[in-house]
């Protein structure tokens, strides 16, 4: 599968469990995961989730405009992904813009997010 | 230096040598280099290069608004820097919204751009 199948996969269900059943996230963090949410560092699974479930929406649905990808390093599986899209949430008909970039790493056969960067971008 | 600061001093030596003499940009890239632009894989310093320098516009100004960054690996001084802004082209007064993501790979004391991906946000 080439790296933009894989990062395609990877945000379809990213945002699907977002925005269905946040928890299920934790799947996708490890204790090293480092989360940059619109500022504000936050380390480890355990302190993401608890970010992320106490956000001040309760729907939220993302529409994914772009995504792209990258191998991280050279003879390894890691990649950077890069979206852009929108945000919609709670009953707000103003979908709001986002972006957010990923570096995912691989491990057992799989990936998790080492790297989160996300920001509104507002205006 | 923290690695807010670092990521900082980049995009505004990145940016500002963009704006004024691209072909200065140069310096920032290597062989393995890569970017992605609008969603076209380029790979090496000198095809990056070529692509920079022949895009559709003369006068080009970045406004930066965010800059996050967090370490790419462990135990390295490698970044991913996150940065959203706004272009400003010739003469046109409509700024263009931009995201993009590097990931810089430390090399002989400093940095060079191992991964850059660019996305114009239309609309």
């Amino acid at each position: 599968m080439d790296i933009n199948a894989i990062a395609r996969k990877f945000t379809d269900f990213y945002y699907q469990t977002f925005d269905t059943e946040r928890h299920g996230l934790a799947l996708l963090y490890k204790d090293e995961s480092m989360l940059t949410w619109e500022g504000q560092q936050i380390l480890g699974v355990n302190a993401i989730i608890q970010k992320l479930t106490s956000l001040p929406f309760g729907k939220v649905q993302h529409q994914v405009s772009t995504v792209d990808a990258q191998p991280s390093v050279p003879n390894t599986a890691n990649l950077i992904v890069s979206v852009t899209g929108f945000l919609l949430v709670d009953d707000d008909s103003n979908p709001i813009r986002y972006s957010q970039a990923f570096h995912l790493v691989s491990s057992d056969g799989g990936y998790y997010v080492y790297n989160d960067i996300f920001r509104l971008n507002y205006g």
